[in-house]
């Protein structure tokens, strides 16, 4: 491996050569390990196109049986991006990005047609559906997360657009069979808020062979794991904490889903009957 | 855009002029664009550290709230690749591929530490728990079959592997708070069975504007991509059908669900309750 790729697994999996992978490094894998989540913006365009080129990586994506169960909503209006940052955890990078794409699973387009062709669509009712078309959604977004920063862009995920469903789908006018799964912000970063490769668990931790089965030294990996990112939130300026803790506080109580813990019903309302 | 971008994004949306969008390519764009489905493999080993670099590519993508709930299940036991292949659909491409991948969502990590440290993870109960972790899986799937593909490997997602999820939770010894969202096949693509790439629908479809709105256009647009498709069906030497006809049949009966019709109450067995 390159010194470049040794210092970007360094950052991905600490100091401790034992936990550091021997991986195949090229331009493409290169730029997948150097992800980071991008939080504060320039206020700067986009380059012409950015859109198109994100949305054309997106439907490269594979499609569970090309289905194409979802859309791209596209918001740059500074005051839909104030309302979506005030619902969504008061998140200013949301506003401060030129561009905030929210990736909606849909199917109402497939419904529009069915009606129109006078055709039942039984399975729309069932969880599978609903996983369907949020998996779609996803996986077509990272593809645009890949793109943009090839094009030296910036994004983070907007998971809390959830935490009010019911007033974003609103704002945005979605019809029955949409839902907002993420939002995702895109600018360039601001060089003056560099942001640094986040430690990852270990791969021993994340890999099992043949059969599930947790690894012996699963406490102990966790425990160094927490030591490291701890040092890692420490070095940016933040808060120390560590995984565990941040993990359990995340999951603890059912307020700390901030209103999350409220999609099951907004979903049926949205006619998703997750049978 | 060059003219190998061009015939790229031809093949994507089709010959007319009118729904190629205007992109910006780069030796990334252009792998991403270049995406195909691979069904048939060489019986050929796999490139060192292989898995350690699909591995890395995926923990680099983004996590929500960095709980990292999921964990990857490589399969290479040519009778487990069998007997998941005729579990999943009788999917000969499980078998053939030297590496089969299964995304699991994975909270029983978190839990078996809260449950060392005696604490209670209550938000693990709600739906949105349940999307967080296959969404998260989704993302760094995708993360990497865009690594593998930049190593000369073709790759296929398996959701049939949802059809019959009781038998492959026990076949795989997952324990509670675990399921594979979807497998993956990992192979060198048979140069002797080609595939091309998929058109998708065109841009004007799938994109919206600050709020949602199906374009006065959205049934021609389809009809017009219905013959496109029917078109690379019959190029391929398919059964000719069209988006329309064969997404009415995937969704119109349960029976086409092909057992998924269950997986809400399998995952309640496996103690996701998606309140």
């Amino acid at each position: 491996m390159s010194t470049a790729a040794i210092d970007l697994l360094q950052q991905r999996y600490g100091l401790a050569a034992e936990t550091r992978p021997a991986v195949i490094t090229n331009a493409i894998t290169t730029a997948l390990f150097s992800h980071r989540s991008v939080r504060a913006y320039l206020d700067k365009p986009l380059p012409d196109n950015t859109l198109e080129t994100l949305l054309a990586a997106a439907q490269s994506a594979a499609s569970s049986s090309n289905l194409q169960p979802w859309s791209l909503l596209a918001v740059e209006d500074p005051e839909r991006k104030a309302r979506l940052a005030a619902l969504a955890g008061n998140q200013t990078h949301i506003r401060q990005a030129p561009l905030f794409l929210v990736w909606l699973a849909d199917f109402s387009r497939i419904q529009r047609q069915a009606d129109q062709q006078g055709v039942e669509l039984q399975a729309l009712g069932y969880l599978d559906s609903f996983l369907v078309g949020s998996v779609d959604a996803a996986l077509a977004a990272q593809n645009a997360v890949v793109a943009a920063e090839s094009l030296g862009l910036g994004t983070v995920y907007i998971g809390a657009l959830r935490n009010n469903l019911r007033e974003v789908i609103e704002e945005l006018h979605l019809p029955p069979l949409v839902y907002p799964v993420f939002g995702l912000t895109v600018g360039y970063p601001d060089p003056d808020k560099p942001t640094a490769i986040k430690p990852r668990l270990p791969q021993a931790v994340v890999l099992h062979r043949e059969t599930y089965s947790a690894p012996a030294t699963e406490a102990q990996s966790i425990q160094d794991y927490d030591r490291s990112i701890a040092a890692f939130y420490q070095q940016q300026g933040l808060a120390s904490a560590n995984w565990s803790s941040q993990t359990f506080q995340r999951l603890n109580k059912v307020a700390a889903l901030h209103g999350r813990e409220r999609i099951g019903q907004v979903l049926k309302e949205q006619q998703f009957d997750l049978l």
